[in-house]
């Protein structure tokens, strides 16, 4: 059985991992510690059912301020035909305060409110907790009012089952039932070993092919957060040798090795030669995605003095070098393991079932995982795809949920049902605005501030057209937009009532902004209007079919009477401003149709040629809903206007005028 | 205005805080704290928004292990009509490793595996990634396997709005976009000042009258779990002074004071004095259950040296006594207040509607919460009322939820539907088991070995004759029952045919368990056999009606003609076997029927009198139900019947027995 980079189902592989550990004895909880009894307890899990010591109260505790009385002996009273109790010790009456113990001969406690405090004459006394005798109009039942012994808590009894999770009322229960500290399962220690010679420190001064290393930081927080104890070590170039110390080093006093990067095939990937070195391979590769080039293996401990109880092997996983794999790598392999060391259940996230919004396609066979967004558009729970590519973890950082493509499905429609693990509740993804539409960086300045008033803004960027189209699926809540009609010289109207007839608007006003030609630091190539886009050595970037920056520069190609098959570049798009200010940057291209703002934010020049206007294009059915209001709220509000209008090319005058409304 | 233990409703006494905080400058972040990017970074709130200072990639990246080239030069390649390229650098053809910066000249990447390898003579090579030329026999797009600069984060957009709680793949996100640091909240810093002269530190050995002191650790822990940070005082006695002196004390260095009871009205309460001595006595008295006798306030604050920004004013809360009145304060006032102090969302449980298992009271004018289980049985969501004794902490550890009766509704009946608060996923809450029914040691010990099954077994006490009820309304999973028909001598399926005539069922034996006389050690009034509790000086404690082994005594009372009528205490009725034996532990009583595990349990003595059988009542409709399959494993399973052996007076060679099978 070759086990090299061939990739194997997700259970058969998880099976394999299973099947060593239970082999060499260590499938179950690794260990127990015992823990005071205090607030550092949260979150430990808990390692041999609790049973109580004590009773809770541990005696019959008078539940009022009040006074202890046989109960037999108010029998009778009335409101007519009150009762006389003699108040003394080890007599018809005595006062208690709450928590007291009840007096032996006592069987229940008639409140302080519920009585009348009489002096030695007879008279109504203000010494009311220390009358000679009390008055009563009405008899109580045995044990009113009295918390008899082990209401809360019965000695012998259950208090929590072993493999809980500690809360902070847990710990009450526990020490109400006699405990001072608490066996909880011991932490799994997990060594993460980056390894790359192309791997640079967080913070380092980068240049071109260092990659920042950041993956042990994400791992080490993934096992912290799942109730591990994380080692991160120093990088490690691309050295078997090297590679090969430092696993036998961690394996002296961890619990499981993490080897981040190299589990593929390349040249310098030497994860699976190490593993096959120090050990045994038992997977290369898992059909999953992302992440297939896992690697699973055992190792030999390399440690002086084995203490009885410790295993001589212990588990090994390559982790894959892309962020979104690693992580989701620590999620699929690493949270079992560890929920089972610590002898809780595995987490599960919630399902829910979601609509998809655009066209998945998946190799036949993986398991596919896509990060999406999730909001909910009227009665319809919506998922819209995020970047898939694996490196880029922001599409994680604004992942709402994972929605699984299963092995054997090669794609699914947009429209069609999937299913989604959830990472946030549904009453945060009921708050949430699904923007689909243009961008514009007033967006992320309106995410920032809507974050402060119990509202997330999720946009996601398909141009202004499209954004139109989602509004006519149901699948957003608004949409910006920016469609300048070349006949009238008017913006959206025309296109809103061409792509949704039927759909009743509300259309605001957002922000006046320049459009010009975004041009790399000092204009080397002197480009000062459009008409030098058909120059040969000038190099044009796009923006997507659809995009209103698309349509306006369509429209003045067609006035100046520009063909755009004499642009270079004119096929190249970006789907946004900030993706075409880079490709200048970068000098993929000299110069692309976009905002100063963009500009600004690389550090580039900008050729301003017009002024255009941005609206919100919002649903009438969502315009007066309560989801919305903070958001036309913060259109008025002067501290947004103010950063909006310090953005460079930005008039924030037109902000919320109304444009149309149906 | 006076605020003298007079109840206000909740909204107007949140109020009333928010406003004096608003008005000293305290209802905002309180401050920024700069941490290092590591693990430690985790759950805490980011306080500024944070900006992209680097694009990720920041180079044009290869994406893949392979051949940089330019796209146009692989124009016409066709698999058979192949095209060649010379490698070199800066030339047609340069070999890059993934991650490698793309070089200038070029603009796409062949993956090596799509390539043929050629030395200089045109020969395959095996130097696979030193070729002199590749030849290639398809075309490749512009920017194929590439990661342009850009693709992840662009340099100056917005990666984490303020206000979000760092997840382990934000710290990542945050490292890759040029951060080594963070700006987060400052943790709020809390003091907790237990007060009361009746208080014992958690350990000690108790006396009547004692009460342990475990208040200051749950309201630690909830603190900690909210993101502050929480400083236990010692136990401070009931004097006036002295907790005026402890509160001066903590005024100087924490941002809020919860001083734990002494916030009711009797004789030794002394918080609302000491807050209106050291400050302003905002509430007394707030209209919720449990908890209602709440103190809000604010005092001056004692410092020597307040640095500029300190505010000269800080809150206080005196926090109820009773835990479970003192966790819900918690919730209810601290955790607002904490969120708006680390400048994020409040925390909102899910809600989701259920259905009421028992009729419910509640004062009109109080929101009444009130702790519940909840499971799903059949298409229903129940939720069933735990104890709702505000000492009972056990109740809160138990619950699922919390069910809301809002002021204005004086009750709600069984069957309607109730709002619940989640303390669980639905998940959860979809692997619980409802067990209704009379209550039995053993599923104590279930619920530890169902744990370890991903099932939680919820178990409510309410006698054999109210579980089959529950079963017949739809309310339950299964019920533990052994009711004796006097008749036939036989167990349970005459009750079952009588109460749910139409319901197939499947019973099967639990346990054959010793049913006896409970009595004190030593069995000091030499009780016998049942004729004794006609004896005058004997106190019997029953259980309830309905209960099985109320059914049981009935039956023998009868058979031996001893008029219930001539019994003392006959109509004193406990809801479990422990509770009875709680009763004659304390001398409440001097005995009752029960298990002679419970006798053991409270370490009384027991007289055997008969051996009974328990069975397991479970509908049709589960018994196939994956839900339940765990639990029938169990009854297989060699360990849980050890375990249930090894509890004394059972019997487990029934276990597993099918009694009938509709």
């Amino acid at each position: 059985m070759s086990v090299y980079l061939h990739d194997i189902p997700l259970a058969q592989a998880q099976a394999r991992l299973r099947e060593a550990l239970l082999s060499a004895n260590l499938w179950r909880v690794l260990g127990i510690e015992v823990i005071p009894l205090d607030e550092n307890a949260l979150g430990r899990v808990v390692a041999e059912p609790i049973w109580a010591k004590v009773s809770s109260p541990h005696y019959h505790a008078s539940a009022m301020d009040g006074f202890a009385v046989k109960a037999e002996e108010t029998n009778g009273a009335q409101p007519s035909v009150p009762i006389q109790l003699l108040v003394s010790d080890n007599s018809q009456a005595q006062y208690v305060d709450t928590g007291d113990p009840l007096p032996d001969w006592a069987n229940a406690v008639i409140p302080i409110e519920n009585v009348e405090s009489l002096d030695e004459n007879g008279q109504i006394t203000s010494a009311i907790r220390k009358p000679s005798v009390i008055r009563i109009r009405a008899a109580v039942a045995p044990w009113s009012h009295v918390r008899p012994l082990g209401e809360d808590i019965v000695a012998t009894q259950l208090v929590l089952p072993a493999g809980h999770i500690l809360k902070p009322v847990d710990l009450g229960a526990i020490a109400a039932s006699g405990h001072q500290e608490i066996k909880v399962a011991r932490k799994p220690k997990v060594a993460i070993l980056p390894t790359g010679t192309e791997l640079v420190p967080i913070g380092s001064k980068l240049k071109a092919g260092d990659i920042l290393e950041y993956n042990s930081l994400v791992l080490a927080a993934q096992v912290k957060a799942m109730g591990g104890k994380p080692t991160r070590y120093p990088i490690t170039k691309d050295d078997f040798d090297l590679i090969c110390e430092r696993v036998q080093e961690a394996s002296q006093d961890h619990d499981l090795i993490l080897l981040n990067a190299g589990s593929s095939a390349g040249a310098e990937d030497f994860s699976s030669k190490v593993v096959e070195k120090l050990g045994t391979l038992l997977v290369h590769g898992v059909a999953v995605r992302p992440g297939h080039p896992v690697i699973l293996g055992v190792i030999d401990r390399q440690s002086q003095d084995l203490t009885s109880g410790t295993s001589h092997v212990i588990p090994i996983i390559g982790v894959p070098g892309y962020p979104v794999s690693a992580a989701l790598t620590i999620d699929i392999f690493v949270e079992p393991l560890i929920a089972k060391w610590l002898g809780r259940k595995p987490l599960e996230l919630p399902t829910e079932t979601a609509i998809l919004t655009r066209k998945l396609v998946s190799p036949a066979g993986d398991d596919d995982f896509v990060r999406v967004v999730v909001g909910k558009v009227g009665e319809k729970l919506l998922a819209a795809p995020l970047s898939r590519g694996a490196g880029v973890i922001t599409s994680l950082v604004q992942a709402d949920g994972l929605a699984l493509i299963p092995s054997g499905i090669q794609g699914i429609e947009a429209g069609e049902k999937i299913q989604v693990r959830l990472y946030r509740s549904k009453s945060e993804i009921e708050k949430t605005i699904l923007a689909i539409g243009s961008h514009d960086l007033t967006l992320d300045l309106m995410a920032q501030f809507l974050s402060q008033h119990d509202r997330r803004l999720a946009s996601a960027n398909v141009g202004s057209q499209g954004g139109l189209v989602a509004i006519r699926r149901g699948e957003a809540h608004l949409a910006g937009s920016h469609l300048l009609n070349p006949e009238t010289g008017e913006y959206n109207i025309s296109y809103i009532r061409q792509y949704m007839p039927n759909i009743p608007v509300k259309v605001i006003a957002l922000v006046g902004r320049k459009q010009g030609l975004i041009v790399n630091k000092g204009n080397s190539k002197g480009i000062k209007n459009l008409g030098d886009l058909s120059k040969p050595n000038i190099r044009f970037m796009n923006r997507q079919r659809g995009a209103g920056t698309r349509v306006l520069l369509d429209y003045y190609l067609n006035l100046m009477t520009i063909p755009q098959s004499s642009i270079v570049g004119y096929s190249q798009e970006e789907y946004t401003h900030l993706g075409v200010a880079a490709a200048i940057a970068s000098g993929r291209a000299d110069c692309g149709l976009g905002i100063a703002a963009a500009a600004q934010a690389l550090d580039l020049d900008f050729v301003p040629l017009f002024q255009e206007r941005y609206d919100l294009v919002i649903p009438k059915q969502f315009a007066d809903d309560e989801l919305l209001a903070p958001l036309f709220s913060l259109l008025a509000d002067s501290d947004f206007r103010k950063a909006v209008s310090q953005l460079t090319g930005y008039d924030v005058s037109v902000m919320g005028t109304i444009i149309l409304e149906d």
